[in-house]
């Protein structure tokens, strides 16, 4: 067959045709994890002028919430050791309003010393992915942010709490859904705002992520207060965000150009690109606030200063 | 984070968790086009004794139905010049029971004269598509399939339509799902006993996929005559699988290995992989009867004698 060069030569250029579908919310949020999740799993460091832009160009294209930096210590994450420098670069009044990540108490005193209202911390649903990351166990890991979410509060800034590995852990095989569930409600109790229940190693099926979200509402924390952050290692992502949604969840991580992993390494860990996620959502007559065009140029700029091929289906289909 | 090598680690440890979800078929047909409609659209050609035991180790791997190659005139796809030499070849009785795709009455010819019990036609459902592939319109291309389904049902095979651009077409840009439908009763009334319906550019978002099948429904053609045929160009084929469950089909193509188009090409237009298809269904606990370490195992055999990387997320995790 004989199609033109590009796929995206149907008009207009980079919109699917738009046809809603029942019972799904009318609004998503796109919670962009590129400049943070992305960077710190990828080889090259980026020039602190670099992800200045990177994370205005991405709040240019609509996106709502961006991730900015970690303030991990540079022996772990030497990628992001220019948290302060670019909180300070980007940073337009008193306090910086994008969230940054701290992964302990330390981390913390950084993010608040930077300005940051807005923090997140990261733990594990199992207990050898928190004995690797966090040199912890499950309980003890309560132990370890109890402070930073009590302080955090009491500076004034709001706590998003990732969970990691909560649908399948690399060691461990298969997780149990109701330790998910346990791990999630302590760090609620201990003043967390959000969830990110993350699919670390992407081996989720779409029957798991309702199934979690109904657990999470069987111990009374609904939809609302549940981010879904999905890997496209076995190409599942889109799927997940589907049953996701209807199971009534309306925050989805995603990282710009599938930022994050190697598509082509043997334990890819690439994130779910936003643009696909921008796709599916546009389509399905879902309101996302994100201009397309604006975000698959800014990620196509980000992949020449990566000096690889974005991981994003839309992106390489539009660029 | 420190994560094993591979991913893959997880044991067993190339199957996800099953959790099932409420409310879709229990078992799934899974139609293999990879050494058709995948070999049609890669460069190389590959020879013979390959192609031969490409579908050996497929139907080997569990495959219930693998489309074997195209009785196209080979000016149009020299890939599949050698189609009548590949059934002989495979053949194994009188009758040759994979299914071929046959573009008109001399590809008919040649298919009967190999002993092919199961032909494919291939329609289109917007005007640009028609004229520019079969050289045809939408009305006019049915003239030429009658004779085509008619005799080979004399001959005593069965005959698959498929029906390509139901979903977004490169030059028209939106289609009209009301002409799909048409286009596919029309089919159907010629004697077709299975409709697969295409998003041969990529563009479906999963809205449009449950529309079309009930639109179909309201015409009295129910989810059990149709397949769904997607492609990976935009990311969305396995949430576009898990709309078109929902909504009733039960037989999905997919090509193994995403065999089919380069992802990183600027038209990427790669089916989507069985593998990251069976990873779907048997997380859902849905019968497919694929060993999907042997699919990984022929797919990354394929990819080499293609000298290209795998378009398969679970082939590129996994192997």
């Amino acid at each position: 067959m004989t199609l033109p060069a590009s796929s995206a030569a149907q008009g207009p250029a980079s919109l699917p045709m738009v046809v809603p579908d029942d019972g799904l919310p009318d609004r998503v949020t796109i919670y962009e994890v590129g400049p943070r999740d992305g960077l710190q799993n990828e080889k090259a460091v980026v020039p602190l002028d670099v992800k200045a832009a990177f994370v205005r160009r991405l709040v240019a294209a609509g996106l709502p919430v961006v991730e900015a930096t970690s303030f991990v210590h540079p022996r772990w994450v030497p990628q992001l050791a220019d948290a302060a420098d670019l909180v300070e670069a980007l940073r337009e009044g008193p306090r910086f309003e994008h969230p940054v990540l701290v992964p302990n108490e330390r981390g913390l005193d950084r993010a608040l010393e930077a300005g940051c209202s807005h923090v997140a911390v990261f733990a594990s649903a199992t207990e050898t992915f928190a004995a690797k990351n966090l040199n912890s166990d499950l309980d003890a890991q309560m132990a370890m942010f109890e402070p930073v979410v009590r302080r955090a509060r009491e500076a004034g800034a709001d706590v998003r709490a990732y969970v990691s590995m909560c649908f399948g852990d690399p060691w461990e095989g298969p997780v149990d859904p109701d330790v998910v569930v346990r791990v999630g409600c302590d760090l609620l109790e201990l003043g967390a705002v959000q969830l990110s229940l993350g699919d670390t190693i992407g081996v989720a099926t779409a029957g798991q992520v309702g199934d979690l979200v109904r657990r999470f509402g069987a111990a009374r924390v609904g939809p609302e207060r549940l981010a879904l952050h999905f890997h496209d290692t076995y190409g599942q992502a889109l799927a997940n965000v589907h049953a996701g949604l209807q199971a009534g969840v309306t925050t989805f991580d995603a990282s710009a150009g599938g930022l994050g992993g190697c598509p082509y390494a043997q334990s890819a860990t690439g994130n779910l690109a936003t643009e696909d996620l921008v796709w599916f959502l546009t389509g399905l007559g879902i309101e996302h606030g994100v201009d397309l065009d604006a975000l698959v140029a800014t990620s196509s700029w980000m992949a020449e200063q990566l000096g690889k091929p974005p991981a994003s289906a839309v992106v390489r289909a539009l660029s």
